[in-house]
């Protein structure tokens, strides 16, 4: 199979000033790879017409495909359109598509669409338009004599959805690429990822296809999975193989697949009992709801919660009793219990959960940053409290408490009388 | 003063892989900005001979300074010093400082030293050897015809070290740098990136110095101001003239400078008014209490909020009417009305806000996703409930209502009372 090339060219000053990091040129080389396509360089070019046609052109010489992102925006800096023009001599059009989607989104949010804005509906004559369903600005693939064009704005999320439904499809269908890249996350909570690499030493040692990539990140591991092969399934068979002999070292750890998060999992375990969920959530202030909410169709499993950040709401809202907090405090596992349990009652959901800590910067009430208690009442059953002691700034404890609460909401055991 | 033009090469397969981020393009570009030195290209290319060849010689033809970072470790693959010899016929020599210093290393670690590692201490003759305190292989700073050299290890922690302590005072000194780039970022919300560009396009017609340079984020844009003056007061008060023209145009959409927050500037706001808030979240799951609690020190002005995102609880706990529900719908203008007002109440607080409305997929009582109420309930002032019809999937339409709830409460407006 010949060795396809590819260069990844950003566009825009905010790269070059450091604004912001070309975590699009990581991204998409990741991707790259595993559909087996070499990138051999990325070029970072500010928005000057006559160094972006230099990029362009340099990339074109020396690489099969050149995907470009940002430079596509309404302004008048935006270079990518005009340097490609002035290039190739090709013309642009007005996408109606694109074109109807962007008056509309103004008319909706009662903006005044100024005549700039038209400019993002602009694509080249001749290129296949590849739609942008989160944003504006549609992408584009084009041919020339020298080179495979892709064109993705450089907002990530934009980028990433046109690259992964559009992009990515049109090189492996043009360049037949025959070997499938597959692979497959394996998601784990409650190990830490050197207690992992430990676990699996003398598995990664002899796994050579498939790669076995331990990926660390915000309070819980993954492992990542990648097999080539001449036919998908024997990538999934081998993958399949690699995974059984991780889950006979790690299996008590596991919880879901690739893109599978968290609270979907926790989410699919309410409903596979049959229960309804509340909350009262005090340091992470909302935080585990809205996870749990950002899974779609939890309406009837996530009933709400309370937010009890002050202590005058535990008490009035959540009816904490003024003795438990007077000889406990709030951060204390008696405090962390009544809130679990007067939630449940109050909503009258089968499960309430309870999150009080100190998040810091600095102690409370005498507790250190880090300090937790989340508290999980179910139905007929007693009350438990768990204590954890957490590291990192505010926002890692808060999001560790968040994490760890979703957990103990995956690992809810049935009730006795469902499994009699 | 003559303009500079700088160039980062990164040289690394794993950077192609992306197995990890040039985030020392980021760091050494902020630096470079700083000093007043244009970035104008950042590359990277893999462990291979002639591609770092040809990216080397083209960087020398485009660029006075060429900083490169990666490939100068001990191993087969580490590409730099090769290429850079082949291209300018250059010998290398042992740098002996380095030398003992590696040599040492292994020594005080019981580990053996193997003949590779010598490869570490090799620098080019003719070059100044730029030490590297935190780790094994030198920088250097080597002067041809067509450009200025700086080599440095790709560990950032390193590459900080080298280029901090002895690239940048190099460059400072050679190109008698004599001006201070000062820059400040004025944000913005409420307007639509384009909307603002237009409204300044005047002023950034006019404007050179200081530059002015739009950005655009999840639902808000921030405008940069980069002034290059010889003196920081100078450059100061450059920046403050074009704040002042700017926020003649747009000055009703900003709300705050550099890394400030909205809702840091929601808290401010809410503090600076005496006022205390509750909000009854139901799109957005406690999102906007989340981001409210993210800023320390909110537990005198956040008091909580209610999560009711089933019906039920909008019934049950913020005592919706249910003839309310039933005759106009849960996402409905007189729902968010009652929902803002009963949490203020159920609260006992200043303020009270309400999110209801459909984040998506799919519709929900008819209403299209997008489709948002936010009710705001303030003491002594009629409620008011604002409609908004926001795009994208069910992640962006729930971060752009709690973005607009912070930016409402940012906007609250002093009681009269307080006028008095």
């Amino acid at each position: 199979m010949k060795q396809i090339s590819a260069e990844i060219v950003a566009v825009g000053t905010e790269l070059l000033l450091g604004q912001i990091s070309n975590t699009n040129g990581q991204w998409l080389s990741k991707r790259l790879a595993d559909y087996g396509v070499n990138v051999y360089h990325h070029s970072v070019v500010g928005d000057n017409l006559d160094r972006v046609k230099q990029v362009f052109t340099t990339a074109a010489k020396r690489s099969d495909i050149v995907l470009v992102t940002g430079g596509l925006g309404p302004t008048e800096d935006d270079m990518t359109r005009d340097a490609f023009q002035e290039i190739y001599g090709v013309d642009v059009e007005v996408d109606e598509a694109s074109l109807r989607k962007i008056t509309s989104y103004f008319k909706n949010n009662n903006r005044n669409m100024t005549p700039n804005n038209r400019k993002q509906a602009l694509v080249f004559k001749g290129s296949q338009v590849l739609p942008n369903e989160v944003g504006m600005a549609p992408g584009m693939a084009m041919e020339t004599e020298d080179a495979t064009w892709f064109f993705m704005p450089g907002v990530p999320r934009e980028m990433k959805q046109i690259a992964d439904e559009y992009a990515f499809p049109y090189i492996k269908n043009k360049y037949k690429l025959d070997r499938i890249i597959q692979s497959r996350m394996l998601r784990f909570v409650g190990i830490g990822e050197s207690q992992l690499e430990h676990q699996l030493q003398s598995v990664i040692a002899e796994q050579t296809n498939p790669t076995i990539a331990p990926l660390a990140s915000e309070g819980e591991v993954a492992v990542r999975l990648t097999a080539s092969a001449p036919t998908s399934e024997s990538a999934e068979r081998m993958i399949s193989e690699a995974e059984e002999r991780i889950l006979e070292q790690v299996g008590e750890y596991f919880y879901g697949y690739d893109e599978e998060s968290l609270e979907a999992k926790a989410v699919e375990k309410l409903k596979s009992g049959g229960w309804t969920i509340a909350a009262a959530e005090s340091l992470t202030g909302g935080m585990f709801t809205s996870r749990l909410v950002s899974v779609p169709g939890t309406s009837q499993v996530v009933a709400g919660s309370v937010v009890c950040y002050s202590p005058e709401v535990k008490r009035s809202v959540v009816k904490v009793l003024p003795e438990t907090i007077d000889r406990f405090g709030t951060v204390s596992e008696q405090c962390a219990q009544e809130m679990a349990e007067n939630i449940r009652s109050e909503f009258g959901t089968d499960i309430g959960i309870s999150f009080t800590g100190v998040a810091g910067p600095g102690d409370s009430e005498g507790n250190p940053p880090g300090t937790v208690f989340i508290g999980v009442s179910q139905d007929q059953k007693a009350t438990k409290v768990y204590q954890f002691k957490f590291n990192g700034n505010r926002e890692a404890v808060r999001a560790r408490t968040v994490k760890k609460g979703l957990e103990l909401v995956y690992r809810l055991e049935k009730r006795h009388d469902h499994k009699a």
